[in-house]
């Protein structure tokens, strides 16, 4: 872990106005579950006082109908999340939920602040406590310091003190607030349910409970939702948008619309350019479920090699899992996918994953392979080589743990073993997503958009830290 | 439900002679999860003492690594279930265990025997006390009641009191017993892994432990492995074999070869099959995920036409789900399947699905396609019509219930609201699996291999029933 | 463990025609608590359906208001348990329900049936099969090969057949049956609450609830309850009675009513003669509380010494606990009961408990006043030495580790370190209790009333036991 | 509730240089459950992090093994509350643990700040947030926003901000800092185990440990203990001592020492001063156990009368519990307490308990001696008429719930329908106590040693808090 803030992977839903308040948001954390399985969270304003629910685990497994109808209100915002550290606990479970001067407070946010650790040491200066590791306390802890009524304003004050990634969702009492930082990092979408507003990091929840999508919280814009409806505000404006590119190629779900793009219909074309820059002379192309399988067909098509399922995935794989003393080499990857035989065996086959990290599993993947009887396999990979870390919200191991950023692409491919290596260039994700200079391509480049050091010190904090136990 | 017993459908898995064998069941069973979600246990021997754990919920739930490292022993056997009726508790899970006068013995059965009730009654009649209602503690009854010493002898004339489904494992201190009824009509794979034997529902199951598949275990072969290796005796042959056609349309794992044939094979043959029954001039071919996979696949081959995964699968979806107030009514099949709206959009759509039961479900994934603004849809099923319900195994529902037992395929299709609707025909059904006489093809036809009364009186019995509750 | 079947000290009640029958078993059990707190269950007929839940825990745990709630129905009978064995399982948590031929069947039992082995080889050899290692379930097997009509007389020739200790408590879907053995070994009590019949192991149950005590079920007696109202029958009728003495000196609740005399009343009785026969001349005179309570205060004023509470009880020690690694001996002891220093330091003290068995945790309690600063230490125990093991419901442990069957009082007193030690002597045990002679002193004397060897062949069957784990 | 701050009974142990810190912390709350059975903590450094490990619950029920276990260090401080308020969530639960600008820091509260509410309020207007209602917040907001390294000091300064109840502990890596309000109204004790410095609510935890008690931490004392040793820092000295009487009268465990005195000589003492002030003429004297037991036998050995156990506690109560429908009025207190019947009947008695507070339940009690048969029933209360609420840390309900703030003891003795009513004088406790004046009798007299002003808004804030829900 290079920060000492958590890296985190998360989802965020809210809704303002709304009868059922917390069951709209329940439904929509359901949809949003993809981006977060390590626990989930819902508060609730009835206008008077502010409950929160938060716990480990899967919405499903945490909102039992007992706890949505003691979550009474007509606002609520809830947080889905996947902490990359080992603080797997509790207390840092969202939304985070406070009291300050102006009353209850709870904060919802997706993303990450780069200068965190900076901003925290100047409010622990000023006396400030520190309950939790959550950038959401810190913009909470800011917004308290100041000294005006206007919520918005102070807001606004607040988060200008803050660099990096955030899309987050504020709810007081009696508004619900959005804020998107001014580079656009992480989605952020507005959507409309009869007379509710709905926000959603992804628009795939809104077409679960019916709501219509109206339109993106901006790069750099603050709205709030009150009974005078909303209103916009700007924080800030960058000189370019950063929408992170992984969105479209893995995080985000197919059937989403993600920075005004359909994601499954990015990730097909981003199968054909990957089918134009790296074709082969093979039999079938398969994808690797359910990640690649809209570029594995986008390739099928373009190349008009036949498309097969050829690995089977198991859909109960649970959290833990018992690795047996004597089993072969890939039998980890077998648990959650099965080459069928039949199908591969003694074919010349094109795999299409949507990223390579480490590459321990696309190895084991290979060789279930061939195991199962490949003649061939070709490996075309819908990202380019990940040469370097993310700072703004989605999980990449340190820089040294990146097969890419150690080793040319002969390499490995010599290290998986694979007849051929492809992965798609900038240039074919530029004709792919378009514009793909709004993006932030930092993690193939090493370009970041804004300073991302080290602190050495924060390592050292770290080890200080104060946790809490889960067991 | 018609019958007294439990209708279930089920999986088995059993190993003999391996250091870890709780723990290369675990894995079968983890393999098997499709086949029954509602239980799981495994009982196994040391040679000198049987332990069995069985609880209510997913295999990766129940067999933590302390409990898997409890069950220590060299034979061991398991089983999934997915029970039917409403008596889902935990005293119904399998394995089933007792101790009878040889010694202790444990039971895992997947099938439903149709004389269950005629069978029990004459054995009350005799004394024996029931404290369950599983058709396993019919068969150790029995067994204990035979007078000889010779285990395989006196399974035999145990089986011959019984009519109906039945591939089960039996488990002694010292062997591993694996019987298949004389029909066939549940499949039982035969494997070896290493010096070890395995015995699996499917195939699926030794892919994962990487055993080798030997052969099935026969309609009517009864198998003993102990230290003296594998003897096979034969129970009884019925005249031709009955093999469930469901097992290939839908409930078994595609990458399973099942009945001699691979299952995504068959599907996808089932795909171009009704592609030439049933052309339709569309845009796109989609799936209704997963289970309809391989037969759209194949639909879209044939035909030519674009393959699309226009339904993208929600893949933590809960046990319970709390269905809002204020929900439009596609809303129960969207938490599981979204219609990608901007695939969907302004096409033609033939949409492949295994089979139609109630047609309620089906119904609203048309609405949800309409929703999404499809401009045609296309109705392709996999299986003929379904117009009876099963005795061996299956979980259909009463025959009133069942659309296609009561309406013609007009009248379905209006009720859909589908532009067209084609359900494949027994011929296409025997060009895709391929001998199809050797098949139970009851659900369609009514003909029924054996003969299955339903008996008034046991619906007053199981009224009288006790049971135990679960909270 | 000397015995096949498990050991257990348990209690019953039962409850005919009342609207809330699982709610006042409930009460029943919860006031018996201390008879038993390993598991715990309630069986209640509507009269067309037995339910049972049974679980590992204690009543308060296990029946919350949803349970409650489910177990509807106008008779109920309920199980307390305590097992000495390590198979705490649930498997064999009670009441102990089947079906049979004349249909479901539920048993409560508390004793131990003392040729349980023998008889159940013999149910083996004629087919039966066991799910658990209960006498419960050979008794419903007797009774299931019963070929009449007539329940009371199916019942008396199944009893004919057991020998040892049994109070317990039979339902069908419209009749409650108490039974005790001929010897009377164990308590149950018959009582009125308004229109209901009442059946307990202590009539503490009965002041709970309200209802009026009437009388005991006689030993030898089978009572039957229906609509027809109560009805007495004989099962046997032994030469004399063989009352568990230990039930006054130990086991039943001080409030209780036993064998017709009250339990704090004979135990003040006990110290009364404990003073008569083992006089001290000492400051003050201390319980081991609770059981030792009345015995204490009983010699106190007997004898004009001051009675003072020297420990003080933890009331909320549970189930495990964490020993440090770095205590002194007598830890173990004070974690439940701590010397109240002031009281203790300096004095010299009479400590009255109720038995020794191993004499370890009394070596402790001593040494724990010597430590607290006692001047002298007189132990003062209110039953005579145990010299031997029961075999008719009490747990003991095996001869070989009760201290009193291989030490003489002297070696005893000098092994826990006291001043004096006095046992009360069988003479003034029959002044206390009345009528000595109608009770089992076995473990005192040695002369069981019912043959009781040891079988060596049970030893090896249990270790060729099946059991299920429970975690 | 009257006051914005949860009203709790507490209790707290710390220990510093201790090889197995946390274990011996989890031992000495294991001692101090009595004083708070809602929730335990215990946060343990390693001089390096701060580990802490809170949940609602019994101490034993929580600390589990394999948590202890995790909790490594060599300083440990822990919490047991009992929270009066509704807000019982885990969120309130102790020690208290946050960073701050001189590192991670841990605090466990026992007592009541009285001007919380106004000091909070203050806090919040400089932009502090708060995420508990805990006072232990509170109190870490004022240090941290001192300016020093003296950590002694700053906290020094931070108290003299607070006015109220506090006796408190606090951790950081490498120190232990005691600290007791200048009125002492809370005990705090100091005492040795080996090399180690323990503190403790009070001296039963010493003994379990054997630890040996040194002396009280002073009212008005910080001590701080670190690797240089003890040493002890004035906070403020008030002008006389305000020691809780309630600690003496019921709360404290009776082998503690409690400001100097032993709890259970005392209680001994105030029950001879009842029978001086208030002699009956009757056949027995009876308690209320457990808290009445010492009075009582007080009151039988000055008067003469024979002491005995008229009520049997049942040990087996749980949390819930589930009240039948048709019940006699005495059925709320028989579940915890039955009357012995055959020693209440046709008796006149004196039963000894320790308070009145809304008389309900004394109601009962006596109703249950009635109906047991008591001839005559006179009530003897070794405290004083409670006729104000305490602001203090005591669960007092409000004055006009309290019984005697509105009815003279002739009202109360009709009320409960006792042949007499005599409640302890304040001179008799003062011959009992000794000293009375250097305690607190505000609940009594109602002269508060501090103001108390009810603030109207807190009613009002405390309506729109945010809660987190526990189920």
């Amino acid at each position: 872990m290079f920060d000492f803030n958590i890296k985190e992977e998360c989802g965020v839903f809210g809704i303002f106005n709304h009868l059922d308040a917390s069951q709209m948001v329940y439904l929509g954390l359901y949809s949003l579950q993809h981006r977060g399985q390590e626990s989930a969270g819902i508060a609730v304003s009835n206008r008077d006082r502010i409950c929160n629910f938060r716990r480990m685990g899967l919405v499903s497994d945490i909102f039992k109908p007992k706890v949505i109808k003691k979550l009474t209100g007509s606002i609520a915002i809830g947080h889905v999340r996947y902490s990359t550290s080992g603080f797997s606990i509790e207390r840092n479970a969202q939304p985070f939920s406070v009291f300050y001067d102006k009353g209850p407070i709870a904060v919802s946010h997706n993303g990450n602040i780069s200068n965190a650790f900076k901003v925290r040491q100047d409010l622990e200066k000023e006396g400030a406590i520190f309950q939790t590791m959550l950038d959401s306390e810190i913009i909470v802890h800011l917004l308290a310091k100041q000294q005006g009524n206007d919520l918005a304003q102070n807001l606004i004050n607040s988060l200008n003190q803050l660099q990096g990634a955030y899309s987050f969702l504020v709810m007081t009492e009696d508004k619900l607030i959005a804020a998107r930082d001014p580079w656009g990092f992480r989605p952020l979408c507005l959507g409309k349910l009869g007379g509710s507003y709905v926000v959603s990091s992804e628009t795939c929840a809104f077409d679960l409970i019916g709501a219509k999508y109206l339109r993106e919280v901006e790069p750099g814009e603050l709205v709030v939702i009150s009974d005078e409806g909303l209103k916009s505000y700007d924080i800030n404006k960058a000189e370019k948008s950063q929408y992170c590119i992984f969105e479209h190629i893995y995080f985000a779900r197919p059937d989403s619309v993600v920075f005004g793009k359909s994601v499954q219909a990015v990730r097909k074309k981003l199968g054909r350019e990957l089918a134009k820059e790296f074709p082969a002379d093979v039999d079938i192309v398969i994808p690797v479920p359910d990640s690649g399988n809209y570029a594995a067909y986008g390739y099928a098509e373009q190349s008009g090699i036949p498309f097969e399922m050829g690995f089977v995935r198991n859909h109960y794989v649970g959290r833990t899992f018992i690795k047996p003393n004597q089993s072969d080499r890939s039998f980890a990857v077998k648990v959650k996918l099965n080459p069928v035989k039949d199908i591969i065996k003694g074919k010349r086959i094109v795999v299409v994953d949507d990223s390579i990290v480490r590459a321990t599993t696309s190895k084991l993947r290979v060789d279930a392979l061939r195991e199962a009887g490949a003649k061939e396999v070709h490996l075309r990979i819908s990202a380019p080589p990940i040469t370097n870390s993310c700072f703004f919200g989605i999980d990449t191991p340190e820089k040294n743990r990146l097969i890419a950023a150690n080793n040319t692409v002969e390499e490995i491919q010599a290290f998986l073993g694979v007849d051929s290596l492809g992965y798609i260039s900038i240039e074919g994700l530029n004709l792919a997503v378009g514009d793909v200079d709004k993006f932030c391509l930092a993690c193939f480049t090493g370009e970041y958009p804004l300073p991302v050091e080290e602190d050495k010190d924060k390592l050292h904090l770290e080890n200080t830290t104060q946790i809490d136990f889960d067991f």
